[in-house]
């Protein structure tokens, strides 16, 4: 069941050894803070020695950061996509916010880890996942000008919304549970809704 | 300098000592994560030594407390004086957002303690938090409902709305920092109207 759910979480990571590295180092972390996970701690859970685990991650940082660049790939990938397929911002932002808001609820243990440990990346590592991070509000940021121009959105700053945007899917994260009464996908919905009453859109 | 902060910080806890370890430990948590501060740290970090610490907290978890306490009390304290101070929930929940959304940017290391760090609470003490928390929501959640039936909004699922509503604010702190272009006040007013947005208000 681990391997599979590790399989799901990260599909272009090869071998099979190195994802349930991340699997255990993002439940250690999401459990106990990046800081007071040591990498026996993570090799344990995993079911492995520490040595096992330098083969694939030189130290808690690479680990960390493979686990945080490959969340933010996946999102930038989900929001390019959403972004893409249609020509109205209005669709497009409606598409991204499902999909943020839906990715951050069925991912949120990932997700959290992802959010709330970019504190503890390297310099490098982190100038990596800024770089990301800073595509992803961009082309939402583009998208909400677009909509402004176009007359389908009434924004006083397309910055602030954008982030505002954001922060709706970010903090989902933080307070969804399996237990909640809501799919990812039906909150994904709510959420695309009230995204586009933020932005004053036209249609919705 | 850290004296008048923790004055300003925590005006309600006494003596200026317990203010003084409250304040190291908001520091340390958001810094390493709760799980990898020591008490000594604290108390090393508050030019104290230990045993100092336990006159005031006699543990770790019992600091924490104190200051997540007191940020939910806060918190709570805004929110009712924003609610009590108008008849209209249009009002109220603008009143409410600005206030809650200028506290996480104002207080942003404080509010990633106490946002982030839930988890690490004792059962009892998370109990107490919990409660505070369900107050904030409840409160929203009935204005949002009150002025639903009022005509003065129009939204699909209350609870849905109320909660996203606080997500807008949570996730400032998160993000906030001194070096943003906007003021915590100013940040509060934009993020009011988004608010008004979300719920179709039908006067903003």
């Amino acid at each position: 069941m681990t391997m599979s759910l590790s399989a799901e979480l990260w599909p272009e990571v090869q071998p099979e050894t190195a994802r349930r590295l991340m699997l255990a180092g993002v439940e250690s972390f999401a459990q106990r803070g990046y800081h007071a996970t040591t990498t026996r701690d993570i090799a344990g859970s995993a079911g492995m020695s520490p040595a096992a685990l330098y083969v694939h991650f030189p130290s808690k940082a690479a680990l960390l950061f493979a686990i945080s660049r490959s969340g933010h790939e996946q999102v930038l990938a989900l929001v390019k996509q959403a972004a893409e397929n249609t020509d109205s911002p209005t669709d497009a932002v409606r598409g991204i916010v499902e999909q943020f808001v839906a990715w951050h609820a069925r991912r949120h243990t990932v997700a959290r880890v992802v959010q709330y440990e970019l504190g503890a990346l390297p310099e490098q590592e982190y100038a990596v996942v800024a770089g990301l991070r800073r595509d992803i509000e961009r082309i939402l940021r583009e998208l909400v000008v677009a909509g402004t121009e176009s007359g389908e959105f009434t924004v006083a700053d397309p910055g602030t919304a954008a982030r505002a945007l954001l922060s709706l899917g970010i903090d989902v994260a933080r307070w969804y549970t399996e237990r909640h009464r809501k799919t990812p996908e039906k909150l994904g919905t709510e959420y695309g809704q009230l995204a586009l009453r933020m932005l004053g859109a036209t249609q919705s």
